[in-house]
């Protein structure tokens, strides 16, 4: 094709043909459907504002803020009380525009080996979709009956492709459980090349992989500050060895993590207590809403160590738009295969909860 | 190698060998020196804060949100507000972490052809910086003599490596012109790869390609927030045909514009009347501070279309150095080759640009 030959191509498909990989006109974008429900327990985000007198700091905190200037490239006050409130040294801390965009980085940083991107399936969705985007060969292992790893086909997967990266949600989503600790650490031990824990719901679960750190070249920890609180603000955490985050420092942009959520994030990191609260709620309210769930036919709800319990029904869909109807909304993950009538719900205030049980036994005995 | 060999190896080298791409462990990532002076004229920021009455609309826009909310991943109502304020239809826009990120995001969508990124130099370092990142092959075609767009080899460049993407900063970063815009429109017409053209500076001088697009199905332009006033939020906005948009956006994250930061901008953007008289006023201390660097020995003044100025001097690092003694942060771009002692000084407020002018020529005669 010559360049006199343009014009006469229909409206953009010769750029979108030849320019964009099949990968990404195939991808359908992540997008969760938005219902205005008065109740939200779709997004596993925390269902408590900010208490009055943090509120407070934070709205002073606004307004020393010099929003024409560039925010600090390096957060370093940020990342140094990060440092302190997760016993971690800032050389091994790194932050991205929510974990979503530390996803990115570790891809464009370590896939360029053989290009293998290897997770089990289900789990988070967005390390398929930006691997695809930036043309890796994504490899699913399908977790076992109970969600856990089913170990010995990961074995044989990771030997046979020796994948550049390895992404382990632990507590998983959507599943909710931990994997037994004792196959991630084998995993880690075993790969060649980066295993990424991803932490995000760590703080329902009790649970850390940082300490592993100390013995493990090769694993990084993915923290997020979106599901104690503060999902408006996109602030994601990766820790790992400090010659590691040099390399993936390399690839972030400079300027990454705005000077609003920055200033707001240090006023709630320095007023936690309310949060470590909020999370202890959220686990006695998880226990509660599963007991609750355990108890009616025909559900089966799956034991979770996040701030979400999934769980199937006979019929999803039409669970969900009576729900919707009732102002409340969870998230639906029905489709045919594995997935087929799960669906799951986020743990709210318990009048929220309460809400939701009653909706539910009232749809389910109607 | 086999997984027991692993144990052997030295901390961490292995990884980092085997699975960061030489372009990623040769790059020195971005950074601004940071020197803590009272007047900063380094970062092309606004000098301006936030108007009294605008300030506490920001306030109390800020109290209104709900932070343990993700933010909309469309930000809806800041696209329609912005759709208004260029005249551009809204499924045309899309916003980015920073224009970084949308450039990041540019590559990723398009650069899977050859993989080829064509720019001028000098121009934007962050061009090449992800490009490289990200494996593309860098084409650089040095501007002429008033650094102006090298038309013939530019076509020759195109011609023969059919790029997939073109940067074009008008005005360009640090030169501070505008290329001919005759020059931009016959590569727009001859690429077959999509020509991105960055008015990152276009609100100082008050030319846009924006029309343009409509003739072009290749054509997208970036704008920001940042050099107008608002470098803390970052907003980033890239404008093209729907159907292309629709591509890069599969690539976006979906939550990557923070909940403050889309409230901020709606704040500002709905009245930007100080906006627009602030940009009046730096073109007129722009236009000042041109005169009364060209009247001084030995310097070279470009002309400049943008918020700063790109000058010539005998012996910048020194210059430089002295300068921040006298608490002035300019921009030293010096190293051997062509940038050999250019310098670029952001344009401040009167009083700024005074204090910097007397500076210099202290400087210049001690």
């Amino acid at each position: 094709m010559t360049s006199k030959d343009k014009k006469s191509e229909p409206n953009g498909s010769s750029i979108i043909a030849s320019r964009v990989s099949r990968e990404i006109r195939d991808i359908s974008p992540y997008s969760v459907p938005r219902f205005d429900c008065k109740i939200r327990l779709d997004g596993n985000e925390s269902p408590f504002s900010l208490p009055k007198e943090v509120q407070e700091k934070v709205d002073r905190a606004i307004k020393d803020i010099s929003i024409n200037r560039y925010p600090d490239p390096d957060a370093k006050s940020l990342v140094e009380l990060i440092s302190r409130v997760c016993e971690f040294p800032k050389e091994g801390i790194l932050l991205g525009n929510g974990s979503d965009e530390l996803i990115g980085m570790l891809i464009t940083t370590f896939s360029s080996g053989t290009g293998k991107i290897l997770c089990p399936a289900p789990t988070f969705s967005m390390y398929k979709l930006t691997g695809l985007a930036m043309g890796a060969e994504l490899i699913a292992v399908p977790l076992d009956q109970n969600f856990d790893i089913d170990l010995e086909n990961s074995m044989s997967y990771i030997e046979a492709n020796d994948p550049d990266l390895i992404f382990l949600a632990s507590p998983n989503n959507p599943t909710g459980n931990m994997y037994s600790a004792g196959k991630i650490a084998e995993i880690i031990s075993v790969a060649r090349g980066v295993v990424v824990v991803d932490e995000a719901y760590s703080d329902f679960s009790g649970y850390t992989f940082l300490p592993l750190i100390k013995e493990c070249e090769n694993l990084v920890i993915l923290r997020t500050l979106s599901k104690v609180g503060f999902a408006g603000l996109r602030i994601g955490m990766l820790l790992a060895r400090e010659n590691l985050v040099n390399e993936i420092n390399k690839v972030r942009y400079p300027y990454n993590i705005n000077s609003l959520s920055q200033a707001v994030a240090e006023v709630v990191l320095e007023n936690h207590e309310f949060v470590t609260e909020n999370i202890q709620l959220i686990i006695r309210e998880r226990d509660r809403v599963f007991n609750a769930l355990s108890a009616m036919e025909p559900i089966k709800a799956y034991p979770s160590d996040a701030n979400f319990i999934f769980f199937r029904v006979n019929n999803a869909d039409s669970l969900f738009s009576r729900l919707v109807e009732k102002d409340i909304l969870i998230r639906n993950f029905n489709k045919p295969g594995r997935l087929k009538n799960f669906m799951r719900v986020t743990i709210g205030t318990p009048e929220e909860n309460d809400s939701f049980l009653s909706a539910l036994s009232e749809v389910l005995s109607s």
